[in-house]
């Protein structure tokens, strides 16, 4: 292991997350939030100092850099960010626990979107400005931006952090250069975020609400500014975000082709028209489902398609309590927070393209049994996918189906209901924020013990990080010479 | 195809299954419920006479026989069974809806024990019989006792069959022949029932209630023909229905081994010692979790064992309520519900040996992106698993999921609570018998509409034969030429 690479590379993360605590102290100041600024600044310069010593103790790093230092490098950077990113929260006491703080940024960070906070419309603008902001920095990912927008050097490390980082079952290249690839996917990023924020504005929104709703769009997180969600603001606005929220879920590599003006291969990508079917069909499940709680059909249909959005693409913001529809739409749901969006976006969940591949896979493996002798392989956009992409897809969910399982059964010492439990643990894992029950839409975290708030931040983590870069930390191969 | 061997084959099923109504008639002669015999005696004939107009069709089969045939024939044979076998029911109007005794004798030949009955004791015996018998009969298998005890041809024919029936990843040969292979293991069912059934009568049970007892103990199938299950019987009773309950949960190759003294080989199963411990663990786990709820630590751990007993080998008996029981413990019952009991044995589930299958290939996937140079082999028992088994164990689990899912949004029309609906795709899909909820220890199915019982009862069918048998059927390439 190349401990002093990995040192220097969390030096830099942290280092970056002390300048991104910055802006959040200026809107602090801003609003005349003293105490909340000066708890901005002190955890700016507890980060700083860490991140210097961290630069300090690791110089001179041999350049040698694997698969394995890319995926505890990427596992603690994430777990180091949440540590430091929590401090501005608990330090203004606006959050007094630690333990509430903490889950609140990784929540945050993993774009989740849960809270444990009773209501957030008492809480300082710089608080609700760094929450929504580090659903953006998590969207896309801290160190993707690293790379994007610095000079660290080494393909090879590059292409390690940025496979450990981004979702889906197979990271593409858009350009030969992997950093070219980060900074076209984080200028995209900019790009979709700052239109969404106009759209907002044209809707009469005010800017710092604007902000912070394009913030949690764009990264797929959900957390809000109001206590009721969106509920509150104009069906425009509604419409606007459930627009972005899809846009946000599709694979960011699309983007680039449309800029490319491969339109074709867009429109034939695979995994797009999926994702667009599963959208539609549940959109139109939904809406004849609970058509009878709504006045028109136009309110059924918004109401639809803005929680399938949201919940599909794993952002979790609400303009209706969906724990109080009927059973079927809950249901549809539940089986929308599995899936969770395309590959290559900001959201969460098993993800379309791996979807896809264990369909896929499972078809494969029944037509060997019908025919034995006949070579059989899985097709993606007519390539053939390697067996490689294929194993791991079948490996990431059997470790999904155990985490879902174990995470359940701890967090149900706290004796919440079965439907309470289940839920809070999808809505971790898949980082889609609220659950049923107990953590629905108009609910939140706050009652769970500390033990499975550990355990529900851990989801979050393995959730947004894709499981194996959270995993190897706690195998012994990892550590052993 | 070979569709007249098809044929011919299920021919000689549906005659084997005529000849099993009989025992049922004569014991409804034997307590004078006439109507019920004549009922019985009616579906015999109408099989029998099927069966015959089926073999004299199909005369001349030609004797080539693969894979495929192997599994639409066991698929289909299990289909017909069900269609005939719940003739009784619905004659005797016992049962009066066709769809309702259709899904009785479905929970019953693939041993779920899941009932639409409102109540059971006001039942005839020869009924209450023909549905622990047909616990009996589904849980070695009809076919398995065609093979093992008639003069069917083509050893080929006979191992694609077992294969197809028998339960787990990785089906074992005992000895060269594979049908002696079936007779031995028929052998040894037949044996531990008897077994059975004398500790019962040992312990002061009517020998009508104990043969029942003992069938659906070793199906794992969990009709009782008690309302109140097994709750209202002795201590003494319950614990050695726990007892056997586990006995029939273990591989029957390790009873075999046993005959031939190879203890040690016994004694390093590694599938048996995992068993064992999961046994173990959740006994503990839930008694120090409801102990509070009974009077002595004594009256706590028979609970526990009983219901850890009955959900983990999928029976479905039951001594207490565990609805009522905290979430904790109902939280690990549902993870049982998925593990189910060992590959080989009558259990159904997940099987213990197919979750140690994942998880190891998980392990060395972990492995694999550690050190991608090495290469990394999945080991049972010391020996090297083939790729093959393991790329089957990933196929079924995806299809496992898409399954569970699917079953899930669709029987939530019925508007029931999402625990309810959940449990009950758990209960039927790893045929266990009781959910949660609605469909809790001392509730039954019979609310649910025509549209989810046929789910369920493909559930049901899909857990039993372990997916693949059902899923063909539904499969283009199986019915091209």
């Amino acid at each position: 292991m190349n401990y002093k690479m990995m040192g220097r590379f969390m030096g830099n993360i942290l280092l970056v997350e002390a300048l991104f605590m910055l802006p959040a102290g200026i809107i602090s100041l801003c609003y005349g939030e003293v105490n909340t600024m000066w708890s901005f600044l002190a955890s700016a310069a507890i980060t700083l100092a860490v991140s210097l010593i961290l630069r300090l103790l690791c110089k001179g790093a041999p350049s040698a850099f694997y698969a394995k230092e890319g995926l505890v490098c990427v596992g603690l950077s994430w777990i180091a960010m949440s540590l430091f990113g929590c401090l501005p929260f608990w330090l203004s006491k606006e959050i007094p626990l630690f333990i509430d703080a903490f889950f609140e940024i990784v929540s945050g960070f993993t774009t989740t979107g849960s809270s444990i906070l009773l209501e957030v419309e008492s809480l300082s603008k710089g608080a609700l400005f760094w929450r929504s902001f580090s659903h953006w920095l998590g969207g896309m990912g801290v160190l993707v931006f690293l790379l994007a927008f610095t000079s660290e050097k080494g393909s090879g490390f590059t292409m390690h952090l940025l496979r450990a980082e981004s979702p889906g079952p197979n990271v593409g290249k858009l350009v030969p250069k992997m950093r070219s690839t980060a900074t076209i996917l984080y200028l995209i990023y900019i790009a979709l975020t700052v239109i969404n924020i106009i759209f907002l504005l044209c809707g009469g929104m005010h800017l710092f609400e604007a902000v912070c709703h394009a913030f949690g769009t764009a990264g797929t997180g959900g957390f809000g500014i109001k206590n009721d969600s969106l509920a509150g603001y104009s069906p425009y606005l509604q419409n606007v975000t459930t627009v972005f929220m899809l846009l946000f879920g599709i694979n960011f590599n699309c983007y680039y082709l449309l800029l490319l003006r491969q339109f074709k291969n867009v429109f034939k990508d695979e995994e797009l028209r999926l994702y667009v079917g599963i959208v539609m069909a549940s959109i139109l499940a939904i809406a004849v489902n609970i058509h009878g709680l709504y006045d028109s059909w136009r309110e059924t249909v918004r109401h639809s398609a803005f929680q399938v959005a949201s919940i599909i693409t794993t952002t979790g913001y609400a303009t209706a309590d969906f724990d109080l529809w009927p059973s079927f739409s809950k249901a549809v749901l539940m089986c929308l927070m599995v899936v969770g969006a395309c590959a290559g976006s900001t959201g969460g969940g098993l993800k379309v393209a791996r979807m896809m591949l264990l369909f896929k896979s499972l078809r494969r493996n029944i037509r060997k049994t019908l025919n034995p002798k006949k070579v059989q392989v899985v097709r993606n956009n007519a390539n053939v996918v390697s067996e490689l992409v294929v194993e791991n897809a079948n490996a990431y969910l059997a470790a999904y189906v155990i985490i879902l399982f174990a995470s359940f059964v701890l967090i149900s010492l706290d004796g919440f209901s079965v439907a309470t439990n289940f839920t809070a643990v999808l809505a971790c894992f898949n980082n889609i924020g609220p659950g049923l029950e107990a953590v629905g839409p108009t609910c939140n975290f706050a009652g769970f013990s500390v033990l499975s708030k550990l355990v529900l931040c851990l989801d979050m983590l393995l959730g947004r990080l894709e499981i194996f870069p959270i995993l190897v930390l706690f195998s012994r191969s990892t550590w052993k010479r």
